[in-house]
């Protein structure tokens, strides 16, 4: 099936808790995949304002992730440095590789990319910078606690 | 980790028994996901030279794919007709819709897109214009059979 992006709603918002939704307050998504009924992995045409983060920097325990830029210049950020991302270049993170990343558009142009993650179940997600832990649910979704096991 | 397309190898070659290897002789791929230890899914940059299929038009029972055109012009052909992609033209196929798809590439000039497929176990792919079914192998994989059973 074709998609139609102008039949894609665009959604923001996060599950973050605070003080850690600022960070992602300037970014959008379609989610494609979902619009066409995939289930086991989603397809996102993501859009970062000027500023805006494409996650806090995490890796995830169970789940790959693969993103291809389309529009705009992005900073990939991880535990080995900064690489800048520009239209045409690919990154990817696999599954338990524990080097935290996330993308920061640290231009004046807002900037698109398309992101892939499959729904592995189990999954969890560890923030390096952060005094935050994603958890699975046992009904799917991630609750948030602090490193202490704290809930948020 | 970002990819670097010059150190991912191109490779041909094509499962499919006789007399089926034809369709996709002029198709190449470069398996980024593999390239860099993505397990979950696979993502090939695949080109396709004039004339060149993607695959015999086919669906799959278990497993999600994904399109994104990169470059040329594709030509979409699937139960409900046919339809031109273009560059940033995406489209989806939701395992188990028995709308058989597949990209043949009309034009003359080369043609790339990237691939997006899950592994979920089980799958199993039938081919509406062919007598062949890929079946799963207990150990990954499939083997080809004819309509009937008979193996190839």
């Amino acid at each position: 099936m074709v998609i139609d992006l102008s039949k894609v709603p665009i959604s923001g918002g996060t599950g973050y808790p605070e003080p850690f939704r600022a960070a992602v307050a300037g970014r959008s998504r379609q989610r494609l995949g979902n619009a066409i009924g995939l289930t086991n992995f989603g397809v996102n045409l993501t859009t970062l304002a000027p500023g805006a983060q494409s996650a806090l920097r995490h890796w995830h325990s169970h789940q790959d992730e693969f993103i291809y830029v389309i529009s705009g210049a992005l900073m990939l950020v991880t535990d080995t440095g900064e690489t800048l991302l520009t239209p045409g270049m690919m990154a990817g993170f696999p599954a338990g590789v524990t080097n935290g990343h996330h993308l920061v558009n640290r231009s004046e142009e807002h900037a698109t990319y398309l992101e892939i993650g499959d729904r592995t179940p189990g999954d969890r997600a560890e923030y390096p910078d952060d005094d935050l832990l994603a958890l699975p649910k046992t009904e799917g979704g991630y609750y948030f606690a602090h490193r202490n096991g704290d809930l948020y």
